[in-house]
């Protein structure tokens, strides 16, 4: 039997911006509950998260924390915006396995570890131009 | 008591595409299942929606079906991407009172009739730069 994947949900949506500050006014306003904000030393960026009251739909805004950052050399090619979409996987490594079979190229070679404990890896967007699809399922934990 | 609307979910991305079926065919791999294609005649656009399996969560794939469409002019100025967000609100047009008294300014003055039977409205990006959200209800049936 072929080793397969589920795609559970639209995790979250990433969205590059120039100041978390001035970008969260308009999701606060509208009533999305804030996460604290946090820094992701290995991408050099921080993020704060906005959610539904479900709790079940995320918007992620993204600030880059220094240039080398991917979120910076986005908004220096494309402007702020919409830099991914990502789908929780119920096997990352299954769904891995399964793309590259079908000659899709994935950004990392090896799963890395996101935030909030995840594991995750990339959908080169070259296979879907214009959508950058983040890969990710919830590490368990040791 | 003030007039209020609640945020129910982010209800799809909507994605600008050059060609429908190009973008279509990761999303394929990926195993979401597609609406049947159709024809938005007031924005000039041809829609397709991915969903999960849940039906919770879905991608919308946007082509121009002319040069005057805003799908056309999004392409022009920043290439294929995430073109809009879409928020379902239970009140639409609570969410426009509100939105206006907070100098917060909207795309349309009245709400339009979108795809599936949705009243909508835009965000203003001014107000969220790299953000445009739709504001959409589902439209009780005469």
């Amino acid at each position: 039997m072929p080793e397969t994947f589920n795609i559970l949900k639209i995790e979250h949506i990433g969205v590059a911006v120039n100041d978390l500050q001035k970008a969260s006014m308009l999701l606060k306003l509208l009533g999305l509950n804030a996460s604290k904000t946090k820094n992701i030393d290995s991408e050099n960026v921080k993020v704060v998260k906005y959610s539904t009251s479900n709790n079940n739909h995320k918007i992620e805004l993204l600030e880059a924390t220094s240039l080398s950052s991917p979120i910076s050399t986005f908004i220096k090619k494309r402007g702020e915006g919409v830099h991914h979409i990502a789908l929780e996987v119920d096997n990352i490594e299954n769904a891995m396995k399964y793309l590259t079979e079908k000659n899709i190229k994935l950004v990392y070679e090896h799963i890395r570890l996101g935030a909030d404990n995840k594991l995750i890896n990339f959908i080169h967007p070259d296979s879907c131009p214009g959508i950058l699809i983040e890969l990710c399922q919830q590490k368990k934990r040791d």
